[in-house]
């Protein structure tokens, strides 16, 4: 895979996960996720890296919903990326002449116990990424004097670190995921994860225990559900389901395939090596070998020979 | 199929069961169920009709653990034989003279009422079958003067019907069944009904909840379940399941392959046609089409194509 | 408690059941288990003792069915007896000269093993109880040279043993309870069990499912489910629940309290210490202090004090 | 109710529903959502109007995750508010002349046709509210063309329409709540929804399938279902609920009160009128009354009066 487009300009989180997923690749900057998606879909690009979730914030709703419209992409693989905001200005600034920062939204709100106590009179202005912030205070006479971004995002625009570590927690996490166009999937590793998009056949009372006992009797455990509006009016929504397994495992197979007969569609979104490559505990009587042993007595059963 | 066995002698209900059931077949009438299902399984007949259940008695408990347990048999047809009482004695005898009757016990219970009414002097005795019970009246010398048995138990035994219908509820009903040994199975009708042994991994809270959770996930209906004793102590018990469908039926094969797996022993009893000939509500997402469209989907996507 | 009914005669396993439960008892022979029944039922004594259930048989049905109808009764105490069998004749009688058996039925099908290996060619005949096999051979010209019967009946018969312990297993238990009239009932130890019948408001597919699920979601174990026929046509069932815990207990009352709405009728059949003592394992979230704790917290909820 | 606060600045969607759920109101514009409840908590307002889920965007994440920790808030009432978009700008722009527009991200999502269609070539600037855009645009000396806004805020800055009903869907609603400080909650209506959010006493597999039979076994149906990050790392979520009926109701308080027992913590978020008036379809044996009827009837049967 030699070309990859991301969410720009140079030095936002995604180009640091781009680099972390796919060092040799080449690297296209998009103007936003959607546009990363679509020049994946368009073959543009071989594939996109993009934030499926953080931490702190949650589901990136804007993935959430590009995955689950449009020509289908198809997950290949995921990386869990600390995110780590550094006060970044132009060489020579001081914290103490730091009166108006730019950054984006969801750094600003991670960011807050620490413009509270150390720049408690600064006006803080919001952009469209933190790498396009970084962007904004490096030109020449811009009206800014700070950014909040990755540090990566310093070095490409030559800003300096006023602050690093600037975050209120130390511990958040932003998850980012490769996706391409449609082909083999990846091998099971034994450490999988498999993503889903569902839409109900009708929103009853119940709908939801539904679908989760599908998972639950075939022993596959939920790692992520996410519920999304359809547009159609408050109350109507889909659903996206993260868990464990790959779509090569029977017990997997076997829930999807449930899902799929009981719903009005089923999306799948793909199997691909979990991160943390935390193996999943097995229930008994759902490991492959298990299932493929009920499938030869059940062939007997059906021929007569008990 | 020329030769069935059944519970004898001549004269009994299994006896008007197996006339009704297979009209050309040899009769082998045997002195209790289990010898009849050994007859099947040596070969000695082709088969066997047993009692299963009785809309009054509830389950037979004989046939149901001579099924559960031994060389397996399968249940290959199914009836359900109105049951009607008539008090029988030797030609001449008037109601007025009954002193002593003999019976089954079950008969005795059902015709309680007529007892009390009409002889409320008379001593009751136990015999091993209503027609045992008959052929005892018929012999030379008898101490008793009358028996409760089906009219043809009087036709065998040369016995008067001195009442009918004596039953204290006209409507009730013994399911009888016709085993053989394990081969083809009956083709389904559309209307089947399949019976199953189910033996537990471990006895924990919960695990019969789990059991009817394999079957309504795929929307398999129960109609019958009998909790059985596996005989180590009070509280292990077995489970005889009958449910509709034909273990051809996909969403019936899955549920016992669910079954299959997380139990330690599941044993197929047959699947048959309904008695009653009442086919099955077939849930959305169930029908033998929806499953075979599932697959199809999930093989493309275990091959990447979505 | 001064005066309780048995099933009779003088000598049965209820007998001994009965000494057990309440040695200073008077003691009140029934010619059958309704009728013991009756008699607690009629005031004629203050209780009844009767068999439940036994580890080989199964669940005894008259006494399943005679509680679930009629006056109500309440299960005070329960009792698990071993099941002893001894080879009984008059006294002078050796094994060699056995060629007439009487015994019950149940006490035949357990001794099976012992009759084929040691007397092969004995007639068996059936008696209404093991302790009327017993008096029956003890009559002077009695037809019969043995009966199979509890050692107890030889004594009150003035009989011989001939051989005991001859049944096949050596492990066989029956649960016997004593019942009374409703009355306040034992208190709580801590290790108790409840029973209760419930007739389903409807027989729809997933019925019972929805009964299992009311004591699942409060954590109330089952131990015992036994279906029965209301008599109405195959097909149509009611159930027999024991479950751990006492009606005292919150979430037992809260479980029963679901069944009581969602169902027909539900008939309580009394919360009793544990023959075998075992205290049952609390899930989180169901202990009576943590039931306690919710009702305050719903309080100040529905108070608006949040 | 004299005084609530909002999301300013006047103008934006959110005092559009201010307005339309206590007319009579004075009017405290704050700068963001957690400000306009902080001076709810605070007591500076006598409660806040704020934006819960928007039929298209989905979940307002900040208000969710405010309500969730902080002081508590109830909700009173809801509203459900039409989104219309209109083009905004000075008197005597055309459409010909915009060259610059600015606006909310989420504005300009669900304009992305309009502006496509009629202004190709138009770059979009994002503001932190529309209202926020339209003051930008009627700022002397703006850099920017036109704002995408309500018509309301149009009116309040002076700007002319110069085109309305711009959104790409017409039918896009948000549901804005009034929330208050604890107190007497609303009374029923028969037509009431009740919020909540639920912290799991540990993440394990199945913990979302046991709360949401918490809901199902008392027949209380889920309206709403939101996960978001605890802020502890990708994979730990806590839950919003919105559900049929009024925590007055016995199921309702039943349900709720199970998830208290079975969750580390449950956070009350008020039970209210529904704006849409739906009244919930209660399934049978979940009334009041038939709450009311099991426990007299377990009053009983604890009492042994059966």
């Amino acid at each position: 895979m030699s070309k990859l487009a991301y969410l720009g300009p140079e030095g936002t989180f995604s180009e640091e996960a781009l680099r972390a997923l796919a060092p040799e690749a080449e690297r296209l900057p998009c103007p936003n996720i959607g546009a990363a998606l679509e020049a994946a879909r368009r073959g543009e690009a071989d594939g996109a890296v993009v934030p499926l979730e953080n931490s702190l914030e949650g589901g990136i709703t804007t993935t959430l919903d590009e995955l689950a419209g449009g020509e289908p992409l198809l997950i290949a693989a995921e990386l869990l990326l600390p995110v780590r905001f550094s006060l970044l200005a132009r060489p020579g600034t001081e914290l103490g002449h730091i009166k108006r920062v730019i950054t984006h939204n969801a750094a600003h709100t991670q960011c807050r116990g620490f413009l509270a106590r150390e720049l408690p009179d600064a006006v803080v202005i919001a952009a469209a990424s933190t790498a396009g912030a970084a962007q904004e205070v490096s030109l020449p006479g811009s009206p800014y004097d700070a950014a909040i971004a990755a540090a990566i995002a310093g070095e490409h625009y030559g800003l300096h670190e006023v602050a690093g570590g600037i975050g209120d927690r130390d511990d958040t996490v932003t998850r980012f995921v490769l996706v391409r166009r449609p082909g083999p999937l990846p091998e099971p590793t034994g450490a999988d994860r498999t993503s889903l998009v569902v839409f109900l056949a009708d929103d009853h009372p119940g709908a939801l225990l539904e679908m989760l006992t599908e998972f639950a009797v075939r022993g596959v455990n939920l790692t992520r559900i996410e519920s999304r509006p359809t547009g159609n009016g408050i109350g109507q929504y889909f659903f996206h389901f993260d868990f464990e397994g790959h779509v090569a495992d029977a017990r997997v197979g076997e829930a999807i395939s449930g899902l799929h007969r009981v719903c009005t569609d089923v999306r799948f979104l793909g199997s691909y090596p979990r991160a943390d490559g935390v193996a999943p505990q097995i229930r008994r009587g759902t490991a492959d070998a298990e299932f493929a042993e009920a499938a030869r007595w059940l062939a007997k059963v059906r021929s007569g020979d008990v």
